[in-house]
Order: C-alpha cells, then structure tokens, then sequence
C-alpha cells in the first residue's frame, strides 16, 4: 500500500518516550512536561463544569463563547487587539493550531495555479514537530540556521536567502525550543518588514513566553514588569501575523490539549475550516478548565516561573561539573537548555547509549534540525529531584569510563 | 494572501449551529448531539484521574496503555483483534482518526512516484464532514449515490464504476449518517473484495453501531443479541480495513473528543505519525472517561438506544402528518432521519427560511453530497421535549400558510 507518510518520523521526542516508558527506574529529561499537577484552582474549574453537566457536548467549533472572550481580555492585557467573535480559535494545543494553520496556508505544487508556495522557512534548531508538521500538510521545510555562539541568535542574512516566492510561512518560536534563546524585537521587526513585502505569513509560536529568566535577555531591567514583545501587538502587520499558544506548559496542562490561535479575521475564516476537520472543537472539559487557569491562575504561574528559574541554573551548574562532556549557552526562556557534546557528532547515538548506559531519557538535537546535531535537549521542567537524580548518572558514568571529567566520546 | 481552503467550506452543520446560537428560542435539530449528559459513571471515572493527579501530563501519543488494552479486549468482545501496544491508536473523536487517516493514504500528485492515488470514494448522501476532511488532505471525493427508494442502500454497480488507479480510499459509514440506513453484510463483502484486488484502503465509520433499532434490517430476530457486523471481523481484510469508532455518540460524550482507530500495525504505524502532529495525543482527562465508558457504561447505552428509538417513531409519527411537504425512509439505525422536502429542491434555502420562519434549525441535505439536495436532516438525538417543540412550529407553519396539510413549497 501507499504511504504519503514514508518520510515523515514519528517525532525523536515520542519515540524517546516510547523507549524510555519501557525500561524501569528511567529518569527522563526528554519530553518537555511540566513537572507540576495542573493548579487546584484550574482543576476545580474543570470539576464545577462536570459537576454542572456542561462537558458533554461539542462546543461550536471556534471554542466557548465564554473562553474565547476571556482570551480577547488576556491578549487586550499585553497589548493584542483581537475579536473573540472572528479572530480567535480554541485548539488541540498549539500543534493542532499550528498544523491547521499549515495546511491552510501552504499551497501545494498540485495546484492548478501557477504559484506553488510550499516552502516553510524555521530555524534550526527549534521544535522538533515542526518539520513533520510541515511535511504533513504536504510542504518543505526550508532550514535557517541559528547562531551556536551568538547564544543562538537569528541570522539574519542566512535567513533573507531562503526566501522565494514558493515561500508560504515563517515559523518562529519565542522563546526557542529547544535553545532557550529569546529574539530581541528588532529582529523580529526586520523579519516582518521581509515577510510583509513577500506576502508571506509569520507563525508566533510563544507557548513559552511567560518561562523567562533574564531581565537583560530583552533589554530590560526587571523582568517581572516587562511585557514580552509579540509581532501580533502590530496591528499594522496582523494580516501576515498568526499567533499560536498553549495553554500546557505555562500552566501545566500538557495533557489537556488546550491552546488557541489568533490573526486577522481573513485568516481566521479560513483556518478553522481546517480546524473543525481535524477535531470539531477543543475538548470542552478542558476549555472550561482553561478559563479558570486565565482567570485565576496568575500566582501559580509565578511561582512555575520562580521554580524553573532555579531549576535552569541547578542544571547548569551541573553541566558546569562537565567541561569535557558538555559546552552550552545558558537559556535566557523556555524550561529547556541544549548542551553541545564535546568531542561527538552523532546525537541519536549518544542519546541511546546514555538511555542505555545510564537510564536517562534526552532528545537528541538532530530532531531540532540539521545544526542541531552534535547537541542534545535536557528539559528542567521536570523536579529537582529527576534533575539531579539524571546529572548524578551522568556524571558517574563519565567519571567512571574515564576519570574525573569525562569525554563524550566514551558514549 | 493565498489560502489552500477556498474551496472548502466550513461544514454546513456547524454553520446551521452557529446561525441558530444567534437566535433566541431556536430549536436545533441540526448538529447530532445527544440530549443526554455524560452518564455520572464516567464522570466519576474523569473525577477520580482528576484528584489523583493523573491528567496534567502528555499521555503516549498512542494513548494511555490502559485505555488501550480496554480497547483491545472490548474489540475481542466483538470479534476484532487488535493488538493494543501497536494496532490501535486514541484519538480526539473520529473525525481526527478519518482526517489522519485521509492525510496518511491520499498521494496528491506532487508526489515524485508517477502514481496519484488522490481520489476518495464516499457515498451520497453522508456525513458532511467526510468531502471537506478529504479536500483537507489534498485530496478529491468521489461520490457514489446511494438509492432513496430501496432505503438509501448501495448501487453496487454505480460505486464499481467510480473506482480507478487513483482510488486511495473508500470511506463506510455504518450505520449511515445521514440516512440512517445499515448495510448488510453481503454487500460490504462485495465491496472489501473490489477494494482488496485494488489495493484500496476502506474506512469503516462506526460511530452509530449502537443505535441500531430493528432486527429485520440486519436480518435477524432479536438485535439485542445480535452482532453488528463490521468488516474489522475478517482478520484476512485487516491491511486494507481502517476502522474508526467515536464515544461520542454512544456515550453521550461529544464534548470531550475521544474515539479511536484501529487496523493492521503497518498501517498505525503510518497514521500515528500524523497523529502526532495533529494533537500530540488525545485529552487525557478524556481517555481516563473513555476507560470508565467502556468499562461500566454498558447500561446506560441499552437506556439511550431504547431512547432513540422511541425518539425515532416519534419523529416518524410527526413526518407522517405532513405527507404533503415531506416523504421520508424509516431509519434503522444512527438518530437521524434524513426526509426529502416535496416540490421542492434547494435545501440550503429551504432550512434558512425554516430557522428564519419557525426557529427550528435542520440541516440541508446538500451538504452530504449531491444526491442529499432536496432533503433536510433532522436529529433526533434531542429530547422529546425538543422534537415535539420543532415538530409543532413546523405544523404550524405549514398549516397558517397552507390550511390543513401545507405544502414545502411555502418555503
């Protein structure tokens, strides 16, 4: 039989999980799951809704009223002007947005007219899903490279090149996945001013844009009143903006599959044609859930925020512990940090011994794109416990396999 | 902008559903929800994951092995085996588990193989979903018409003749959606031999099979005890069947997306890749419900299929008292019935004018296909109380305009 699928992965992500779910006492810093129970609060939003017998029917498709009207207020907060009625639609999760967002915005080359826009540009690295995402919805992932040693910072020049006019869409993740670097606002200005002139859509994925550090990462000097810079609080560019978030990391959500998208109402019209083939409506019990988490649920995001703070720099004092194994740039977002393997290139390989060897679960950075290889993704999402538990194997097997500090070539 | 989507429209269902929440007083037979709650049985089941702390996170994108081996021994319970670690996949409803499907075996022809496989057959009329999902996958329906007067069952010869080297799929919705009809065995036989020499996959839409009301249309005498048949019963076919199933229908669960598919493991294999990069993996409140549905829930589906038949000759006894507007096939099967409007043809504006004149939403029956216009379909998954209601300002209607028996040309 035929498979269009033949070369699109199961993401490196999931099958690590896979594995790692099989073999007992693994420590996992795999997948990128929050290491807290959804809040109370959220929960209790979720068993009033149950308790009142409103879950158990289809919501129209763009979402519950109600939710869609907190999120117009939430986005109004930080400077995002748009209509709950035609502007927003509540997601799957931010992959579900994304992949309905793909598979309106890219035109294939079956097509009858003459322009094929099949293209969609991203860095490498960032989220592992996006090149099957791509791929999916029949287009062609189109790679611009990060810069390792400017804290991986966008090329600018390397990323102009790319674009043609088979590009559809440019995908940005801020803060990045799997780097944790965030892109200062002139830079992403100057990618929209190229975009716009193209005709070319930017998808803002900012699913981690609350899990930020450092107040000197956005030029700012306290981070606690600084609002994050996205291109949807452009009105003038909100035609090309599609904006994505999830409600699953900031608030520990992950297994509800609650997100939403917002743009302009032209583009909206069109995505949620896509959206209700793929699922009819977000899961409504989890739509309920998620207007207790965006009414309620600030504090508890802080105290997230305070907790992955400290877990980064617990993580990096222990890769600090491995200079031979490891060279990084600490992240400045996100609940991840990507070290580069001294000494190695092949990621997949060292991933699979270190499961083997020492049965901790990392991604290998190949998933994140072809200048993520020779890295691998560590996530400080999960507890203190699981970080120093996974960094103590660590560090015994290279101590143990070669001294004091280790080589990653010994993996 | 360029939008892949113009040619797709957002179902015509969810738009009678969105037309009709901006009128106060409707009553909709539109979208086939279920008047019921969610049985209290499985929302304790959702209740109780909820306070162990057990929903926050990702589960497998598979889906929790537990839910799946329910899965597994409930499909054994009817004569399909499947194994659950790597044949069966849990998914947000069945429309995700189609759309992946669709987006796993449609070969549009930008592919660089010199084959196209692009073309889906489905029947007319069916579910309205079905084309739009299809076109969403690149690819084109191909409608096969089914015969009103030998109760909306399958031109075997008509469905031959739409077969050719592009044929990817036939989609079998069963029993069908939205005439209500049940295919018999014989007939299904005929069809996975064709599709068997053809190399064609058939996907098997089940979402009803519960609702089945009279032992004569599956030709036997007590349907209690009968088996319903389904072509995932042959383990021979078991590479060419993909076989879809939904709880939300049969567990009055619609809001909480969660269905699942099954088939050959090389198949799932394909399709849980596109899974992935719709949703990652089902809610997983969700699935913790659907292992309490399949577990305990068994009762409460005997209390609704009394229910809906009951629903059905109600609905029946109305249609009846309007022989001069409308003419209609007794369904077997599913909560719909799917009445051909007389002396007249546009349905579209025949179900405007009747939402507009009597508050009662419907849905045309061009949206399931070509041979659906001049019909409207009406669920009769609502309440008595709604039934009677909708059937009354239809009378009513009918009879100011018309004196005792109305006509449909009035509308």
């Amino acid at each position: 039989m035929f498979f269009r699928t033949k070369n699109i992965k199961l993401s490196p992500i999931k099958q690590m999980e896979l594995l790692a779910s099989k073999i007992p006492d693994v420590v996992s810093l795999a997948q990128g799951i929050p290491s807290f129970d959804t809040p109370e609060i959220i929960k209790k939003a979720a068993l009033k809704a149950l308790n009142r017998g409103v879950v158990a029917k289809y919501s129209l498709t763009y979402g519950l009223p109600e939710l869609r009207e907190t999120i117009e207020q939430k986005l109004a907060e930080d400077g995002m002007h748009y209509d709950f009625e035609k502007e927003i639609i509540v997601t799957a999760g931010s992959i579900e947005a994304i992949t309905a967002t793909l598979l309106t915005v890219i035109q294939p080359p079956e097509a009858k007219s003459h322009r094929v826009k099949n293209e969609v540009i991203l860095f490498s690295p960032s989220y592992a899903s996006y090149p099957e995402a791509i791929k999916a919805a029949g287009g062609r992932p189109v790679f611009a490279n990060l810069i390792e040693e400017n804290n991986w910072q966008i090329d600018f020049k390397n990323l102009i090149k790319k674009i043609n006019s088979r590009t559809a869409a440019i995908i940005i993740c801020n803060p990045n996945n799997p780097t944790g670097a965030i892109f200062p606002k002139d830079d992403l200005l100057k990618i929209a001013e190229a975009a716009w002139k193209k005709k070319i859509f930017i998808i803002c994925d900012e699913v981690y844009k609350d899990f930020v550090y450092d107040s000197t990462a956005m030029g700012a000097p306290d981070v606690q009143k600084l609002k994050f810079f996205s291109l949807a609080q452009i009105p003038e560019l909100r035609k090309i903006i599609i904006r994505v978030f999830s409600l699953s990391k900031v608030y520990a959500m992950t297994g509800w599959r609650i997100g939403f998208l917002h743009s302009d109402e032209e583009n909206v019209s069109e995505i949620v044609k896509i959206h209700d083939s793929l699922v009819t409506c977000a899961p409504v019990i989890s739509q309920y859930a998620a207007i207790g988490a965006l009414d309620f649920a600030d504090k508890e995001v802080g105290t997230f925020r305070t907790k992955y703070q400290e877990r980064r720099d617990l993580i990096c004092r222990h890769l600090d512990d491995l200079p031979n194994v490891f060279s990084y740039q600490k992240p400045s977002g996100s609940y991840f940090v990507f070290p580069k393997i001294l000494k190695l290139k092949n990621s997949l390989r060292f991933a699979l011994n270190l499961l083997e060897r020492t049965r901790v679960a990392v991604v290998p950075g190949i998933a994140f794109g072809p200048s993520g290889e020779g890295h691998i993704r560590m996530s400080f999402g999960r507890s203190e416990k699981d970080i120093n538990e996974a960094m103590k194997r660590i560090k015994d097997y290279f101590v143990s396999v070669d001294g004091s500090k280790g080589k990653a070539s010994n993996l």
